[in-house]
């Protein structure tokens, strides 16, 4: 059995010259964009595009009338989109069967840092037992959190630690870890004592990505983005055609 | 009472623009610029300059040869140089009123980029409490992990978060953190169960720094680096003469 090595990212940047391309990534937004796509996956949309400007989005939306604009800009909806970055617009009634192109500022810039990865899964808490039996037998993990604009940010380290967790405790040996992942690990078994969805909800506001959130009046969202293992669904974005789709259900 | 808030940083890169200036800095680098600085300074070291470069090292030793060349690359003693970067080689006998021109790979970075703080503190696991005293009355801290060549290491984290749980501990009201402080604060309470010397070393052992320590054969430095409040001394980087001094005797 060949030994097992995650590497996380506490931010994009540090990934520096880290070569992906013999492993799988993992993208951490979870206030809010990876919690958002997770239900618009599970909530049976088509695909979800993750595209970098507004502008692009406004011009693929403009050749794709059927196409969802999804997204947020310092927080909140764009002018001229159909949806905003609150996984609560994003029931089954609005996105099933429909294409997203999903623009916001932090978790699409993290997707980007992973095109190199052989494949991109995307992780948040309401799919957390999802994604790491979808790991179980990777031999090499990139997981990547997205932070807020350029900062760490605790809620995405927390989620990078649970996962660390999880595949350790259920590995047959000990698994490699670079020191963020220690550091992560760290971090949410610290956290884990006690944990319920109120008492993670209660850490996830007082993150960097939770007082921005809070500051928006979105307290809700926090408490969705909280609520472990909602979903059994990995949304898989596919390097070669830019689309997250259903991991069940790779092909459109 | 005003507020106290402490920012760390993992990296002196993710400093990025801030405004150091408010503030008071804290540099760690554990293994081991600044627990064989600590050393120095507390067998009476009159001074000890950190320098950017080797050559700016041997050239300032040649104007001064009474001073002593202390520091590494590739965490070996350099040539020609005195000493090397272990605690080991800064007794009494050696450096006692010395004068001694320091560079290392890390730490001397991190010094550089604390340069625009009011004070500049030099912390390690064997002058912790002396530094935490020290740092009681200042209103904003900021911690700065060197990292090992640009990655975080979790040895210099868990120091980063001690210092965040004794300021904490002692202060007679919550203190505002930042992200990575919050997370650095995590790995420390879980480290700090059962803790002894013996464990921290262990940890210490596992980290990125401690392997490149081990890799070199040099278990004792961790050992020694892992001894909790040895010292009660806290080495002064002064940012306008650039030179190390015991806070309590800052002038020459």
């Amino acid at each position: 059995m060949k030994t097992k090595r995650i590497d996380v990212f506490l931010l994009p940047t540090l990934l520096g010259e880290t070569d992906l391309s013999g492993g799988v990534a993992v993208v951490i937004d979870v206030l809010r964009a990876t919690t958002t796509i997770t239900h618009a996956i599970a909530h049976k949309a088509d695909c979800v595009v993750p595209l970098l400007n507004v502008d692009d989005a406004k011009e693929e939306g403009a050749r794709q009338p059927a196409a969802l604009l999804g997204g947020e800009r310092g927080g909140q909806k764009i002018d001229g989109f159909d949806l905003g970055n609150s996984p609560a617009e994003y029931p089954e009634s609005t996105v099933a069967g429909k294409k997203i192109l999903f623009t916001t500022t932090n978790g699409t810039k993290a997707m980007q840092a992973c095109r190199t990865a052989q494949d991109i899964y995307i992780a948040a808490f309401v799919n957390l037992t999802a994604v790491c039996n979808q790991l179980a037998d990777c031999p090499h993990i990139f997981v990547v959190c997205a932070g807020t604009t350029g900062e760490i940010t605790r809620e995405d380290v927390l989620l990078a630690g649970a996962i660390v967790d999880v595949l350790s405790a259920d590995a047959l040996k000990p698994i490699e870890l670079n020191d963020q992942a220690q550091i992560a690990a760290d971090a949410w078994l610290e956290a884990k004592t006690g944990l319920t969805a109120t008492t993670l909800a209660d850490r996830l506001k007082k993150s960097r990505g939770g007082r921005n959130v809070l500051r928006l009046g979105l307290d809700n969202d926090i408490d969705i983005a909280a609520a472990l293992d909602k979903f059994d669904v990995v949304p898989k974005l596919n390097p070669k055609t830019w689309e997250i789709r259903d991991s069940r259900n790779p092909a459109p």
